[in-house]
Order: structure tokens, then sequence, then C-alpha cells
């Protein structure tokens, strides 16, 4: 036997003749997904600069960008060169700078791509420096701010502040702006109270760019963003720029906090049955952790979703069936405790869809979306991800 | 500028050069571990069917068999199809069966491979039958045996199992033996409650291959496996074959139910210290969920690791300092809550280690295994992965 004889899987036409698990995507819930927040963003004169983290495709990024390349952010260096390579030239790489990551991107901004990269203190200044001299590029940094002690960055009245801007000026580096985000919004579920968190990310974010124009310095962009704020934010007053990145698919999270319905949520994982437990209340399906990630992000809210929600082909939910436990290649079904629902008679071979808890998550559990529009089996389009640093 | 202007990283020669995050396998563990569960059977005249769920490489399964394919269990028909790739013949793909994955195991028993099936229905046993036939090859499945109430499969006094196997000769398929699988043992960490689940397996197994035999069928295969009772199970009488998956690598879980050492622990995530926070009592590093996975295996365990544990470039641990929390990118490395030692002193650009909780979700995050030896900087190998389904 010759290796060519076996092959791997092949490419099915239809949503029924998918080898399953599979990834879809629900390609009018993504266009309705990326219309919401533009024109939210338009209206308010904000320029959205997408998070690709999410999606980390090219297909999905000319969904967001239909005439040519905008501005992007991205999350790793393999994805700035990715999209570079597709022709993307103005992105923000939103994590915090190390050595080999300064040297990696100026290689990239000596390439053309104005890449901003994000730093929050004077020693990262000076190795930004070091590498924008070594490859020949002047370096564009934001510098991170704190706006709820989720994460990185200083806070807008830390004296650093305006330390790492006169490093940066030192190192002959420019200033970009500030960055920051609400990740403390994820954790959130009433609207008065993500109202505040977004006013709170817009005023720490313009009292720093404040502090550091009263110091002398250019502060041009001043940027924000988490898909809860960039979906409450009443007053966007003094912010130039918006992020946000699973909002392109929402998932159970974001419907948690209550920032999308249920029927906005653009992927899913095709299953198979493959077992039925009915003295358990139990079916098994072909979709376990490796298909739909580890991610319990709605363990801490108020409904628990487990390993994800279940509709049935045509995205219907089968009310309170849920994804109650998951191996790495068997789900089990069950109706969620307390509920009055039945279990559905799905039989072996009966396929359904389940709705993720984290779509950043889940998605980079695939290498591909298989794009579908409701009521349709037709598989429209096969977009490939990317992965990997 | 033209595409190929930007590439996507380098291939470093040194674990000091790799782009971060990156995940290290260090062959002597490796080896060590491979050697400990080979042995244990070898002396029990048990055959030893490791499970490639969590390596899925090629070289990894070349480790294990030095001088040419054995048997292997699979998770996936895209893993089966990539052993058979390679020359592996002789595979049980150990989940349930389903109309799409019955025709597409046949294709590949068409071309060569024994390839074994699972089920526990005889509605499964007539698929594979029509799938077999549609084929023009005799298939081969064992029965599913639940032996802990875990997952799928049938108990061994359930007398459907008896109609399962009358299926399958009916059907005009061959009954390869009888299949279980102790999941609960994950969940223990008491040595002798583990003996005695081990003890359970072995006699659940037994009972229904009994059971068969009395029914007048063959029953030539009695597979068992989990990777803790491999290691505890005291006596092996009338087991066949022992499947496990994790002893290659092992993991904090595995090391939380008392299976292994952490010094036997195989693989870890290097990671860059991307910034401080000493008021806090934190250190940022570029390995977040992506590159750790969302798995909190530990969680439930008697020590919580939260998203691994810490270790030095040697790979010495930093007493108690774990991965405290993780977002998509981002780790914050902290004292574990309540412990006297204190942060260890890491400035920006500095490398440590990340034990995971669980080997197959946070090796299933990467693209390949650095391949390294304890005390040597060298890169020795970079082992593909494979993935998908």
């Amino acid at each position: 036997m010759r290796e060519t004889e076996i092959q791997q899987g092949e490419t099915a036409a239809t949503v029924g003749a998918l080898a399953t698990p599979a990834l879809l995507l629900d390609k009018e819930r993504l266009d309705r997904n990326l219309a919401r927040l533009s024109s939210r963003m338009a209206a308010r004169g904000v320029v959205l600069r997408p998070h690709m983290k999410t999606a980390k495709s090219i297909e999905v990024a000319r969904r967001v960008y239909r005439s040519g390349p905008g501005p992007i952010t991205v999350s790793t260096l393999a994805e700035a060169e990715y999209f570079a390579r597709h022709g993307f030239r103005d992105m923000t790489y939103a994590v915090g700078l190390a050595p080999h990551t300064a040297e990696r991107a100026m290689r990239l901004r000596k390439a053309g791509v104005d890449i901003k990269v994000l730093l929050d203190s004077p020693e990262q200044a000076m190795m930004l420096g070091a590498a924008g001299r070594a490859a020949g590029v002047t370096p564009s940094a934001f510098i991170e701010i704190d706006c709820d002690g989720h994460r990185g960055g200083l806070t807008a009245t830390d004296p650093k502040l305006i330390a790492v801007a006169a490093a940066l000026d030192t190192a002959g580096a420019k200033l970009a702006g500030i960055l920051t985000h609400a990740g403390e919004s994820y954790s959130l579920s009433e609207p008065q109270v993500l109202v505040a968190t977004a006013e709170n990310e817009r005023a720490v974010a313009v009292a720093a760019a404040d502090s550091l124009r009263a110091a002398g310095h250019q502060c041009p962009v001043v940027s924000v963003g988490s898909t809860p704020t960039a979906h409450f934010a009443e007053d966007l007053t003094g912010i130039t720029e918006m992020r946000a990145g699973v909002y392109m698919f929402f998932d159970l999270v974001m419907h948690g906090v209550g920032v999308c319905r249920i029927d906005d949520i653009a992927i899913s994982v095709l299953a198979t049955v493959i077992g039925t437990k009915p003295e358990k209340g139990w079916i098994l399906v072909d979709a376990g952790w490796m298909a739909l990630s580890r991610d319990r992000g709605t363990a801490a809210q108020r409904v628990d979703q487990r390993y994800g929600l279940v509709c049935d082909l045509s995205g219907s939910i089968y009310p309170d069936l849920i994804v109650a436990e998951a191996s790495q290649e068997h789900g089990i079904l069950a109706i969620r405790s307390g509920s009055a629902h039945v279990l559905p008679d799905l039989s072996i071979g009966a396929k359904v869809r389940i709705l993720p808890n984290h779509a950043c998550a889940t998605a980079s559990q695939h290498d591909l979306y298989n794009v579908v529009t409701a009521g349709n089996d037709a598989i429209e389009a096969q977009w490939l991800r990317m992965r990997g640093w």
C-alpha cells in the first residue's frame, strides 16, 4: 500500500456529509455582528480596530474590510506575519514586549508593516529602541494602562507613566498612544454595571493620555476595548480607537454577560450521536473537549452551560440540553439539572450543533470554518484559520 | 513587498533562542516513562497497546516501537489514517461508531489496515456490517463494556451484550473482543482505592468476556486501560491487552493521582516574562490558555495547580510558583496562596518552563515538540504532531 492510498478525510459539499466534529460558521450572523459594532463605532467617530485573535482568518478579516485591508489588532507575531502576508499593514500587537518579540516585530516593521507594540516599563522601551536601531527602523509603541487591576499596565496616576514615555523618547521610539483593556467586563452581567465599567475604561484611558500630554508628550491614539464595553459604552469622548474580537462570533459567555442573543452566536460545532444511555438520561456525541475546548467560562455565570448548549441542525435550541461532560473525543449530552424538559429522541448517527462557551477557545481547536447560511445544507466555503506563535 | 519576504518564525537550534511560547519534550523522561509501563506489562504477559491520542506523533510512536510498528489505539480516524500512512497496521479506534465513521474505517480496512472499531448496540453492529459489505471487507469490532458508569458501554451483566455479539454475527462482522476503560480512575488519589479500581476494571472485563464465551462467542481480546489503572493493577489475570496514553508524558493531574513524580513529567511549555507587578505579587508571561490549554484538571485534587507549575530553564521547580490566571496569550505567575515562599526575581525576557495539568490538552495546543535533554540547551529535533478529525 502506498502512502497516497490513505487519504485524510474528504471535502464535503453539505453539512450532512461533513465528517464530525466540525466547526460551522454562519455567514449571515457573522455579517450582522460585524455591522452592529462597525455602525456603533462609526456613529461615535471612533476607529474600530478589530482583534483578530478570535477569528485568525484572512477570509473573516475580508468580511470586516470589504474594500481592502484596514487597522487590526493581533495577539501573536505569527498572526501579525500572517495578516501582513495578506496585505494588512496597520496593526497593533497587544501583548507585552520581550526582547525576542521586539526584534521580530522590528523585522516586520522593516518589511513595511506599521506594527505598534505594547509596553509598560522603561526597560522595555530601551529594548525596543535597541531592536529598532538594529533593524534600522523607528519603533512605535503604546504604553499599557491598567484600568481595572486585571492584568498588565500602569495606572493613569502612576509616575512611571511619564518615565516610560521619556524612555521611549530617549530610545528613539515613537509614542503611538495609550492602550487599555477592561478585562473585568467579561465577569459582569448587569447592564448598569457594564455601562459604568465602560465609562471607567474611557475615563482612565483619557486621564492617562492627559497626563502624558501635560508632561509634553504627544499621545495621538487613545485605545480602549473589550467586547462588552464596546457594546455598552454610552460616551466615548476622548477615545480615538476601539478594539474587540469575540464580537464577530459571540458565544455563550457573551450571552451570559448580556451582549448578544443566543441567535447571534455565529459558530457552532457539528457533532454526531455515537451512543445513548436513556437509563441515565445521556446521549453520547463525538465532540469532546478536543472539539469544544476545555473552556468553562459560563461556570461562574447565572446559567452554567457546562461545555455548550445543543441545537438541532437548523440551529434551534433543544431546551436545556447541554454538554454535561466532556472527555477528549466524547461529549455527554443531558438535560440541565432541575429542568422539566425531556431528552430529545436522537439515535445513533443523528447530528446536532453545539454552541460554544468561548468562541476564541473553541475555534482554536479547529483548522477551518465550514461557512454556512441558516436553513441551507450547502457548505458555501471553507475558510482556513492560522495558528501558532 | 512580496509575500515571501515575511517569514513566520524561524527554526531555533537552542532552547534559549526559541520563540515562545513553545512546547518542550524531555526525551530521557519520555523514554523512562515508556520503559516503565512496557516492562510492567511484559512482566505480566499483557500486550501494551499505547493510546496515541496524547502524543499524536509518529516520532513518539517510533520511540515506543524501535524495531517497527506495533499495536496502537487511536482516538480519531484522522489519527488512524496518519499512523497508517506511517506503516502502522494494527489499531483500535476506541470511540463509539457512527455511520460515517463505519464507512471511513472500512475504507482503511480495505487499504490493508487491521482497524478494530468500538460499539455497544445491535444498531451499530448492523451499520458496521453494511459498511463492511459496501467496502468488500470483514469488519472487526470490540463491544464496549462500562465498568464504572463513566461514559459509554454495557455492563457485564446486561443481556444486550449477547444481543450485540449475535448482531455482529448476523452482520458478518468479527467480534474482536471486549474493551473497557476505568475513566473514574482519573479522579482518585488513594493507592488502595486505585488498586481496587484496577481490580474492578479487570473483573468486569473478564466477566463480560466470560458471558460472551458462555453464550458461544469467541472473545479473543480482553482489553482494559487507563494510565492510573495500568500502573496500579496488581493482578491482570484474564486480561490480554492494556491501553494507556498519557503515561508517555505524564502531567500534574497524574502526579495528583499518584502515578508519577513531578520529575517524570516529560513535557513543559517554555514561556518568557513580559511584565512584572511586584506590588501584586505577579509576574506576567507570554503563555496563556492558548499555549497551556484551559484544562483545570487539578482543580478537584488536593493540590490545585491552577494553570500549571513553574520551573526554571533546567526544570527545577520554583516552590509554590503557579500560573494563577490565564487569558488567551497572558499567564499570571503568583505564589500559591498560603505559601511562605516568595516570588523569584525574574525580569522581562527571563524564561521559565511550565508543567501542564493535562498533557493531552496542552500538547494539542501546539504543532510540534522541541525535543530536549535535561541540562542541555540544544534542541535535538522537532517532532510534528497531527491534529483534526
